[in-house]
């Protein structure tokens, strides 16, 4: 069961699907069962084009799917989105606009970026993301990075049942309001994005959390999201942090028990 | 200065070109400048064709671009490689080979794997993979799995000055002989990779540990590498398991403290 509220949704740890149970020895050669995280393959098609296969967990293929597109660029804010097809079966997606995409444009050109490292990041969004500023005035306060973090750490999660799997969360001042998780921690986002997307969520009043590293991708699909604060307990890397200066997003890593550090941004902090 | 015998390699701490200052505050409103890992853009060409651009740390560029093409399929083990150029100032390399390269056909096929999530396997590496089997015969001592990680722990790493990296070691018995790091762990990997084809070493009696998950990436690497035994401290992909089971891969995860869990290959393991 899914707990979901108006505009919150939780990981579904009772979705037997999504895990699988393997027999193994532990470190005193004893038999056990290892609940892991199972992945299934995700083929996204868009109008007529076939556009990717991912590797991911199948709980929200259809956020995932209008995510993806939504943060490759491939579809914009402004299409309409026509209909979306789901086979189960085949695991396969198929978004339809009302107009021409731009795919083909954009595949000619294929960054791979360093986040897992081979990410990759079509089209001209690195140019394009250097133009944008966050002009959000919300603020975080001092005390709600803890609250948010020890919250986050208490909902029950695929991660706690079986782990390997990476974390996003979508926050209002201190409170998770959508948590998704994925094996890799782009789908994560892709799922946050597409259901924004598609329940029309204000980005803009949001926090976002994520467990995974402050890398150039991460901050690149937060500012494309316009939320102006991402969280990590994780740590940075140059090339993030430069994009977060540029475009004023207020970079939090290294957020684990009473400890933080605050590399960009730093105005929407309240003490 | 690294520290580098013969076929041994562990991380440069004193390269001050791999991380960078940045100045911050902490939880406590503090000014501090933080140490934050450096990334930069790598661009390999082979032959006439350019393949690809990564993100990643500069530290060992040759043995990442060749450890790249191979994991790739994009060289195989008997093409000869002619000479490699690496252009420091545009971080460019070029490989070329006495014969032309299968990439136009590999090209082609393209997956985007989970791990990271966008990575992108190129060509028939999943068709492949099955048909390999590890037949090494070499052992892993129980006791070997706590001193390996304890072991690899204190050696001083771009991970314990800066964070926001993964490492793979290669280890002979307990001991460990290649360390290095990287912001993509497919990076790190195929920095090992391509530092072992070049300086001929043996894979088959080898253990390989690395910080990230196990997926499936991570296994076929391994496999590809010819690796018998992989370690890690994280967590098993479904996928992943699978792979190892059919290619006879001894899979260890959950490495922590005086905890393991092994799920494949379970005859390299004597207690």
């Amino acid at each position: 069961m899914t707990q979901q509220n108006k505009h919150s949704l939780f990981p579904n740890i009772h979705n037997d699907s999504l895990t699988q149970n393997i027999e193994g020895l532990d470190q005193d050669n004893k038999k056990i069962s290892a609940k892991i995280i199972k992945e299934g393959a995700l083929t996204i098609f868009l109008n007529n084009q076939e556009i990717v296969t991912l590797m991911c967990i199948l709980d929200h293929p259809i956020y995932l799917a209008i995510g993806y597109l939504l943060n490759q660029n491939m579809i914009g804010e402004k299409d309409k989105i026509r209909s979306i097809d789901f086979d189960k079966d085949l695991n396969l997606i198929v978004v339809r606009t009302n107009k021409k995409t731009n795919y083909e444009k954009i595949l000619k050109k294929k960054v791979i970026t360093s986040g897992c490292a081979q990410g990759t990041v079509f089209g001209n969004i690195y140019e394009e993301i250097g133009k944008i500023k966050i002009t959000s005035k919300i603020i975080i306060r001092h005390k709600w990075i803890y609250e948010i973090s020890k919250k986050i750490n208490q909902i029950p999660s695929l991660y706690l049942e079986a782990g390997a799997v990476h974390g996003c969360v979508i926050i209002n001042k201190n409170k998770p309001i959508i948590y998704m998780e994925d094996v890799g921690r782009h789908n994560a986002v892709d799922k946050i994005s597409g259901y924004m997307f598609l329940n029309n969520i204000n980005p803009e009043n949001k926090i976002f959390y994520t467990t995974g590293r402050l890398t150039s991708e991460m901050i690149i699909k937060t500012v494309k999201m316009k939320i102006p604060i991402l969280i990590s307990r994780s740590g940075f890397t140059s090339w993030g942090v430069e994009i977060a200066k540029k475009t004023n997003l207020t970079l939090i890593g290294r957020a684990k028990g009473k400890r933080y550090t605050i590399l960009s941004g730093h105005k929407r902090l309240k003490y």
